[in-house]
């Protein structure tokens, strides 16, 4: 496989362009019989579009996802789940003016050196649109590992020099939500977005970390040597647009 | 993966049920820069399509493909290809009387004991419509292998005891697509479709094979040892719904 | 994986030329808690062996396995399980003749256009010795289906236009190590015998088929679509070296 | 695979225990026509081997690494690499105490609840002993790096609180062999070393940072989305034994 999909049991494997018909993928290996509540497949995607506040990148993606197989009455049959979400907006005119330039700091110069042919309609794989079909992925995943009783919470826990002052387990992570910025200390969580929009003002954007929990994880997980868990983790994070560390 | 996917270097994942909304799938790793004629991979889509004559399964389908990525401007751009094909009918009314039964000599019960669940709505994964989705990764290796100078030609060379005459390089391939059969020795297609039309009547189906030429495969192909050119070819044949021989 | 290797979740990896130092491969996905009587590896290895008897290569090899992991107390511990087999005969120097000629209906000349370079000391990598690993790397297989219940059990059927006459259900198995050809039919065997003897007077050899019946396999096995049970087999015996048909 | 392999084109999967026989492992997809110094394998082999200097673990081993296949006169020939280190030192004796306790802090309790199963001779698989296997794996890779004119060298540059105060770019990379703690740094150098044998002398030991410098990398390395050069790095470094973060 050339890259694009990840996972050896479950595994997702995903298409799409940013500025193409649609972006979508195939998760392979999700056992039969699984319970899958789709209104929590369409409440992720939700979570992830751009354009929900002041504070991300003003492009808006309306992200509706079709399931398209491997589910019967609500419950997973072993066969692969193919889903597509489509591009509402797929006019590359914004983009003509790109057509001989490559935009700074993003990796259009690499795939044309690797692949001798640019598409030049945007990021096409390497933007963050890509990340949509991993949502998908990852909720199918997230709903498997609540039934084996594992739980996932992630949010943010440092913006530049701004950082959450209690630890993860002082902190009640029901809170998350409850600020466009995801942190779930709430005064930091207005520092942060202060910072941010400050930068934002400046014309320039700011990095952070983001602090992922994982309760109930049984011993034994992960395998040994090549493939443990955190090395599944670390290259999982750093195949995510923008991710600089682990 | 979990036997939904073939190909190493060059990749295909399909999904889809015969009687859900979509049959589709993913091609990773289809070298950037190739010229796609998306007329042809309709056409052969078209060439599969049940229905089209009398001496096929009745139930039509109409097939039509829509490639969703990895395209701009008529050639590959080294990104994974999604493509979907709509089921046109996923009315599954007609096969609620089998809810309760198993259909002889299909994959049905071996499905409910590997998975605990059925989807009894037709074949499903196991239903030769999951072959449209092959045809379509099929027909982007078949113009990558052509560019290479490559040709492949398969045609019917025996039909329970008609067998053809000839051997396959004193037949002229370009008449292969002449008759419903697609022999292309005229006088033995005839007698090969009166005996179909026979076993029709009967009620019964009747077993032949397929003789692939391939010309202009350079030396070399195919991996040492496990993934012999054979026995990957092998593998692949026998993937095919009903084909029991090599 | 460039080619030596088999299987997805019992993989078995394999090393080593006809002419260098050693033949062996690694077992990975082995369940832990087996128990190997690594007497029978070695037995089957010793079944492998050219040389045993007038109707075979009389080239003889002395075939001596070391279990180097993955093993403790006599069961696996689910590590990888990395085993030898040393060459007792290493000179290259009845082979320099060879070194500016390919031998005709060898694989040298494709390993040569391939690789751009060529071990002229043998077959190589090409050589029937690679199967020495595989005869170990099936013994733990063999010994993990039997614990499942599953009976293997493989014969001589037809050697040239001479054939086995009973079905595989009317014959009795246990008589296929009575002769060398390893068929259960007493009578039969002899005419293989004479009809293999006959052709090595002529300098000649011949081809036959081989049965293989597995009992007690239970539904299920194999894997949906492209990695069906059959698929899988056809895969593994078009591998073998001189395999041509399935 | 069970996680005892890396890598897709240019894979390395390894075996054995740290009290076991041997361990060892296999390259495959190396490319033909390579010239090794096998001298550099061993060389490397010694620069990983505990017990050098005084600040590293006592337990001395003597890995004398054997190629067993895959070479022809100081070249690669595209078959797959067997490669064996015999332990020198077996005995399982030392380690009888521990038959019935786990050791705080190793992965004996995790692989016994994985496997069902557990060798208490010591470490087994999770040990750093497995490394050996990667030096090998990992030299190979080197000079295929080197002959297409990329340089990587790694130092030390941070022991707990004790961090070198040039940039990498600064630094004299030929410097790095010069001390024990292998950081091209003299000065800070002996701190660390200073700290090294205060936390030893405490029974205790202490983390830092490794830098790795890599030249001359092509644009373009790297697969696209999930397999990012720097997402195949994060997941080999943190594959790594008490690897934390990358």
């Amino acid at each position: 496989m050339a890259g694009n999909s990840f996972g050896n049991q479950f595994t997702l494997i995903t298409y799409g362009e940013s500025h193409g018909a649609a972006v979508g993928g195939v998760i392979d290996g999700c056992p039969a019989g699984l319970e899958i509540d789709t209104a929590m497949v369409q409440a992720e995607l939700d979570r992830r579009r751009p354009g929900q506040s002041s504070i991300t990148t003003p492009r808006t993606e309306s992200d509706t996802v079709e399931l398209l197989s491997g589910l019967f009455e609500g419950k997973t049959t072993g066969a692969p789940i193919g889903f597509i979400i489509r591009n509402s907006n797929q006019r590359s005119d914004d983009y003509n003016h790109l057509k001989d330039v490559y935009r700074p700091g993003h990796a259009d110069q690499v795939w044309d050196k690797k692949f001798g042919f640019r598409d030049h309609r945007g990021g096409g794989r390497s933007s963050a649109r890509e990340t949509a079909a991993r949502v998908v992925g990852g909720t199918f995943a997230k709903q498997l590992l609540q039934q084996a009783g594992v739980e996932i919470k992630a949010y943010v826990s440092r913006v530049k020099d701004i950082e959450v002052t209690a630890n993860y387990d002082e902190l009640d992570l029901t809170k998350i939500e409850n600020n466009i910025v995801r942190c779930p200390e709430g005064a930091t969580a207005q520092q942060m977005i202060a910072l941010i929009e400050q930068a934002k003002e400046a014309g320039d954007s700011v990095g952070g970390i983001v602090t992922c929990v994982c309760k109930n994880v049984p011993a034994g997980w992960g395998e040994p040597v090549f493939d443990r868990l955190d090395a599944m983790l670390a290259h999982a994070m750093l195949s995510i647009n923008a991710t600089k560390g682990f």
